[in-house]
Formats: C-alpha cells, structure tokens, sequence
C-alpha cells in the first residue's frame, strides 16, 4: 500500500497538466490513508473487543476518510455535477457510518444496522449506475463504454465488502478472524492501488479521444 | 421523519432543474439524517449516563451534520457569498459543539458551556438576520418579503431548543426526560419536515419571480 | 487569545472588500477555536492521563479545526491551485491525526507515530516551499518577496511545535508539564494572533502592489 502511495505520489509530482496531477493526488491520499491503517494494524492498535466480539474500529475511520476521495475521482472523471456528488458524498458517508455503529452495536440489534448500511450502499449503486452514468455519457458522449466498466469493477469490488462483513466475526461469525483480515486485505489493494490505475487508465483514454474530438471541457462541476 | 426523507427523496429524483434537485436533495439528506437519530433512539442507542444525568450525545452528532445542510438550503436561497456562507457554518459548529461539550459537563462547568453555545447562537441569529438578509435582498431584490419570513420561522423554532435544553435534565431539570424527548421530536419535524417544505415553497415563488424578472444568476457562490 | 478573535471579528465586520472579509473571518475563526481551547483548559477539561502521561487531547481536536484555516489563508494569499489546497490540507490532516495517535499511544509505539507525523510535517513543509511558492510567484509575480517572508514566519514557528512535544511529557519528559502548556500558549499566540496580523499585512501590500499593476484576478482558486 505504501508502494501505491510512492507511486501516486511521484506520478502527481511529475503530473504535466492541473487534471493528471489531480487524479494522482486523489490516489495517493487514498493510498497514504490505507498506509497508516495497515501500519496502526501492524502496531495492534484500533482495535477493541466489543460486546464479546474483535472489532478492528479504525477501519472505518479511514474508510470514511478514503472512500469519499475515491468518489471524487468518479466524479472527476465523470465530469458530476455538484449535487449528484453530493448526494454519492452523503450516502457512502451514511453506509459507513451505519457499518461502524452495526460493528459495535450488540446482538442482534447490528443486524438492523448491517441492513440500513446495505440499503444505503445500493442507493449508492443506483447512483453510479443511473445518474452518474447518464451525466458521465452526456458531458462526455464518446467515453461511454469506459464508465459502464469502470463502474462495473468498483461495484464488484465494493459489494464483496458487506459479503466478508456478514461472514465475519462482525456478522455470522462463519468465518475466523484471520480470514477475514485476509480478505478485507486483499480487496484493500485492489480496491485502491487497482482501481486508482484502472482510473489512470480511464483518464487517459478520455483525454485521448478528447483530444480528437474536442468535448472536453473545463472541469466545473468538480469541486 | 422517514416519510419526510421519502417525500424529498422523490422530489429529487423528478427534479426538472438543478436547482429544485439540490433544494429536495438537501432537505432529503436533513430528513435521512434525522431518521438514522430517532432509529438509533428507538433501539435506546446513542444515550448515556454522563455525571448523573441522561444525555442523548447522538443528537449532537446528527444536529452536527444536520444543520449546515439546512443553512446551505439559506446559502442556496440567498445566493449567499462564501465567507457568509463559511461564517455560518463555523458559528453553527461552535454552538453545536459547545453544546455537546455542556451536555458532558458536570455541574456547574456545563452552566459556562451553556452560554456560549447561546452567544454562537445569537452570533448565528445576526448573521441571518444582517448580513444574509442584506445579500439576499441585494442579489434578488424582488423577493425581499420571503426571505423575512423564511429567517423568522427558523428563528422561531431554532430559539425554543437551548429553553428546551436548560430547562431538561441537562440543565435546570424543570421536565422530565420524556417531555424533554417529545419537545426535540416536535421540533425535528417542524425545523425538518416543516422547514423543508416551506424552503420548497420559498423557491418557487423565488422562481417564479425570476422568471419575469430575470434576475436569476447562475448560483455561482453556492459551493 | 479572546482579544485577538475581537479584533479580527471587528475588522470582518468593517471590511470593505470581499477579500478583506474573508481573510479577517479566516483569522477571526483560527483565534475563536483557540479560544475555545483555552477557556476548556481552564476549566479543567479535555485532558486525561493516559499511559501514564497526562495528554491534552483537546489540544489535537482545536489544531484539526484551526491549521486547515491557517492554510486556507495562504492558498487565499497565493491564489492556490485547488489540488495543492487539497493536498497542504490532506497532509495537515494526517500530521495532526498521527501526532494525536502518538498522544496517546504507550511507550514505544508512540515514536513511531511522531516519526510518520514529522514526514507529514516535512511532507508540508516542502509543499509549502516549493510548489505553493512557485504558484503564488507565477500568480501573482511582482510580490515574490512576501510570500518567501510569509512562508518563513510560518515554518519557523510551526517546527517549535513538534520540538516542544518530544522535549514534554509526551516523549522524553525532559521538560515539566507546565513548560509544556507555556510553550505551546506562546507559539499558539504567535502563531494565530501574530500570523493573522502578518497575513494582514501581507495582503495589504499585495493589494497595493495589485493595484497599480493590475495582476490580481479574483481568487476563483481559492474553494
């Protein structure tokens, strides 16, 4: 993860134009974020038993730290407008918010949270797969198959997540620990230093046939 | 308060312009917000016993996220400029934050607390009723009357949460902790539900308005 | 510290010009949340002993809300890029979270924890020497000098920070706990006071300079 960040890192130091250095920078912090994660894991720090169960908190705080920095290269390469990021913004923040409160929360009332946090992660689904695809084709007609699979790999990447939850200690328990540290490290690599490259390669591809065709336009709507 | 969210979530999704979809979003995400809350609530989460006396610290949170959203639904209103826009926001957070600190208190420390929450109160009141008033009026001077009335009704009902405050048990202890839960819960709705409908209605009129007149601008200054 | 936020809350008040209030509130907040800070010192609050040293916690939560301010300001004097901002406040944010981290972390994780705060620092450090001062020089080109005086006011006070704190009771214990909190009242009175006046000053005479020479744009960088 700290190789990613080096990597990102250097990228957004040699970034020729305003746009490659901000799609970098986003996926350095994303990666930096993780670094210090692994690091207080590493350390044995973050983590308490709670209601008889291992709960590793600092997950959640720095996902909710990355994540939203991972939206933001949605959006920026999507060219979203301010209130549909926004509105991603705030549901990814109300998924990850109700996954820690289900992670602390006692038997049974964590499943309760666990669905509310699902049920937000698919109002997020339905964001990216309808209104955001609609205004990423509409500000960018001719990138539209990129979008339909980049948001393809996140989804899948994002819904092993609640999968893992539930089978681990967190949920059922039908897992060990130890798997699921496994997993959610696996999907922490490539959810990060994958999807940022997969976003690299995206850009690039815009910036390609933008170059050809001229509709690319001054990145507004990002903030 | 779920019905509120379903109510404004709807609206969002049928939004004909940008403007009326970040008006029903914000209120959307306010009525969410408050959902999660009484959830929580009702589950007899987010509460403890702090220096003797119940404190519900969870509407702290929520209120902390809840209410720059609505004070965005007067930015947007208003065509406020960012430093007004920023200058309420930080008020908000202080007030709203020493007001956690004086719920955590003990006696007499929380008494101190009190009265500053209450100063950042009344620095927020002038701030809506000066300087946002004159911008407001300034960038859209036909629809002066409107933003009177929208600023007195959140006035009204903002200014009855710290008497509710320091007569519960947080403060002087005058009603029970039930009278004290079913005031917040009338006042949720109202400044929620209630707010967010008038809001609607102010902006259609606001719009309407515009649209003979056209001074309507884009909301540059609206982030 | 109470007085400086008078002054500069007056000085918003009265400003003339767009960003003259800005800069005043920017200053005007920085001295309020300190403030804060103080009056919760002197009531006893926000400090516990944990592992056996006492750790004022309270501390790190002000800094959070203050230094992102801080920065805003020098992004607002040199007209700033939005991915730099983002990336002097990412880095910010992660000095501060690391050095709470090492607060409170036992004897010997904590080092490792101020080692990853100092790179963050240094990370700063240079993003303020080199890129923020290559574009506020390219922004705004017949003010070079200040910027370089500004940045040095700034990086020497701040580099005492992390000096006091190895020195304290947080690491070798070399220094009393009083020695501590006197330090740190007077590089936080230098360094929000003292900064906000220079900043003033500073941007006193970039408007001058501005005004006869017709470089300066409106700030559409800074958020």
């Amino acid at each position: 993860m700290a190789l990613g960040a080096a990597f990102f890192g250097y990228g957004a130091h040699r970034a020729k134009t305003e746009g490659w250095r901000k799609l970098y920078t986003l996926s350095f912090f994303i990666c930096l974020i993780a670094s210090v994660l692994y690091l207080a894991m590493a350390l044995g720090q973050g983590q308490s038993v709670v209601n008889d169960r291992p709960t590793v908190w600092v997950r959640y705080i720095t996902w909710s730290l990355s994540t939203p920095l991972l939206l933001l290269i949605f959006a920026f390469l999507g060219h979203t407008s301010l209130t549909l990021t926004g509105s991603l913004l705030g549901t990814n923040a109300l998924m990850i918010a109700t996954g820690l409160v289900a992670a602390l929360s006692p038997n049974p009332i964590n499943y309760i949270w666990y669905v509310v946090s699902c049920a937000a992660y698919l109002a997020a689904v339905y964001l990216l797969l309808v209104p955001f695809r609609r205004e990423a084709e509409r500000n960018r007609p001719r990138t539209k198959k990129f979008f339909g699979q980049l948001v393809a790999i996140h989804l899948i990447l994002w819904t092993a997540y609640p999968i893992v939850w539930i089978l681990a200690p967190t949920g059922l328990d039908a897992i060990s620990q130890d798997v699921e540290t496994m997993f959610y490290t696996i999907l922490d690599i490539s959810s990060k230093v994958g999807f940022g490259l997969i976003s690299l390669n995206t850009y690039s591809k815009i910036e390609h046939i933008g170059a050809t065709t001229n509709d690319l336009e001054p990145t507004a709507s990002l903030r």
